[in-house]
């Protein structure tokens, strides 16, 4: 018998920069175990790191777990402020650290337009691995699948967390009570508009930059300094109203907050304007809503206002007794008037 | 103030039979809500389920974890012996269950195109609640996105899943000795030709049928028996011959296997050789190949035959020392020859 090792011994296919993803990547051959072993393992390399099929094997954790899982569907993949592969990062882990958890391994896995250049794989999996170590979780298990031109649009990203819970758990929105204070984290609808602007090529100067970012150290302070907080959400799609409206339901109290209270960027505020939008119901990704008893808001500002992320956070309003409507909006002339629920969001693909 | 509690008292738009998922469904806003409440809900509800954004929190695990996250893309989403939604669970249960881990938890991400009928989502979801139901995982997280009309084909799933590690974890490809024995558990290439056959309308009789399941009861009853395995690998994407690659690999050892010992239905050898195919390389999804040392091989045949899953299961070759290729097979007329490792695998979007 002639042969030598083929397989180690056949020449390689390099993908070169302006190649592109082929279908044949996604298939389980040796395409794409060179796109794994090459793009995708460099960027995440971790001790845990299971990417071909195989689970990932994690130690042992002492309390309670939080999972949580999200597709990134946006479109453009690079928008001003941040990018598919830092949103998917910052969405899953503030998604745990809303529960209370710390963020410690996630899965990724993406669903890929054949024909996308690799390069832009490449530059959407630094911002994943940037994004991963500032937070600390580890990406700890994949998949790569590749869909025929139009089957999909470029890149589809999941990404599923795993957080482990080492203090109280906040008790969430049915816990809300009469007199509680509402807090948002910094000025909304600022990714939503980013994303917008970037798709529709709306020249703003300077351009709404999206929010995207992670609230982990955020919440690590809160609970440092222990801050009794009734509940706490990122305002992610439909923006701060859906939060409201989902923790009115909740709770069966009404939430009631001031708009000239709730911060917002000139540019957003600018933007909106022309599109006709209201912030209230504008994505966001780096900035929450908070519920917190009446005493504990100045602390609660004061611990938020040291750190980065969310140091522009500001008090909004109040939960009140149920009335009127679930939630109610002091507009600027002074009126107390209720805020509708929009059906959807005026932007798809915002995330 | 003349306005009632609103949001609980305006009409909501119930989806009839025919009714199709708006762009509207995945933008955080009431028919988001709508959808999940009433069609996601009740079809996997569980005291752990979370689905609106937030974290599922789960007991504590005393053991390792297992973690693993695949994405499906398959069409058709219907083909004979499964769909989607089981394969879904199936393929991430039988990732953990090939880890050694006993599947406990799974989060569940849709992407689904716009104008998709919610018909055919239910159906979807139903396979998913009966194969969760029927290996014992809860799903506790979701995600539901909606893309534009041509910004995705009909509808992908995710699914990560977590498990628990209760006995020793099987060591792994790294640790095949010359000598061990190689078995497949069930007739290989079906789930492959019954998704190619479905999706390009070829009429075989009986046509072939996935061999979709699950493999965490074939698991069990190895680790009861006390079996000892040395690698286990459910032999998805790129087929038996995909496994015997990586593990060659992993080894530095050469797999040989027998062709004449390799199970095939009637319906897949007459499909494959109608469309030029090697079954070796065509996707399982309920099949896979076990290692064990030379003397374990009849027990673990015996264990493997008492479970519905595998009783068709058997010896198809031995680990022999490094030499010729990574991979021969020993071909009808009896000459070994080396197994091509594909670049890619025939059939896209066959899970």
């Amino acid at each position: 018998m002639e042969t030598s090792r083929q397989n180690l011994s056949c020449p390689v296919i390099v993908p070169a920069a302006g190649d592109r993803v082929l279908l044949a990547h996604g298939e389980g051959g040796r395409l794409m175990r060179q796109l794994i072993e090459r793009q995708i393992v460099p960027a995440v390399e971790n001790e845990f790191l299971k990417l071909a099929g195989d689970a990932a094997v994690l130690p042992a954790m002492r309390g309670q777990l939080a999972m949580t899982t999200d597709s990134f569907v946006v479109s453009p993949l690079f928008f001003p402020g941040g990018d598919i592969g830092s949103l998917a990062v910052y969405g899953t882990v503030n998604d745990l650290a809303m529960a209370g958890a710390r963020p410690r391994w996630i899965s990724l896995a993406f669903i890929i337009e054949e024909g996308l250049e690799i390069d832009v794989l490449g530059r959407v999996l630094a911002s994943i691995a940037a994004a991963a170590k500032r937070v600390g979780v580890l990406v700890v298990t994949g998949d790569t699948k590749v869909v025929p031109r139009g089957a999909a649009d470029k890149l589809f990203v999941n990404t599923t967390g795993i957080g482990e819970f080492e203090t109280v758990v906040a008790p969430g929105p049915r816990a809300l009570e009469v007199g509680d204070e509402l807090i948002v984290s910094g000025p909304i609808g600022r990714h939503g508009m980013a994303v917008m602007a970037a798709r529709e090529g709306i020249e703003l100067d300077p351009p709404p930059q999206s929010d995207s970012a992670p609230l982990v150290d955020a919440v690590k302070a809160l609970q440092s300094a222990g801050v009794r907080v009734r509940a706490m959400r990122d305002a992610t799609r439909g923006g701060l109203g859906a939060v409201l409206h989902e923790w009115a339901e909740a709770s069966g109290k009404t939430l009631a907050i001031a708009e000239h209270l709730v911060p917002v960027t000139p540019e957003v505020r600018g933007a909106c304007e022309l599109l006709g939008l209201d912030p209230i119901h504008v994505a966001n990704e780096g900035t929450m809503v908070l519920a917190v008893p009446g005493g504990e808001v100045e602390r609660a500002i004061d611990v938020l206002s040291s750190v980065s992320e969310t140091a522009q956070a500001a008090r909004i309003g109040q939960v009140v007794a149920p009335g009127l409507a679930q939630v109610v909006v002091t507009r600027g002339w002074g009126q107390q008037i209720p805020l509708d629920e929009p059906a959807g969001a005026p932007l798809p693909r915002i995330c």
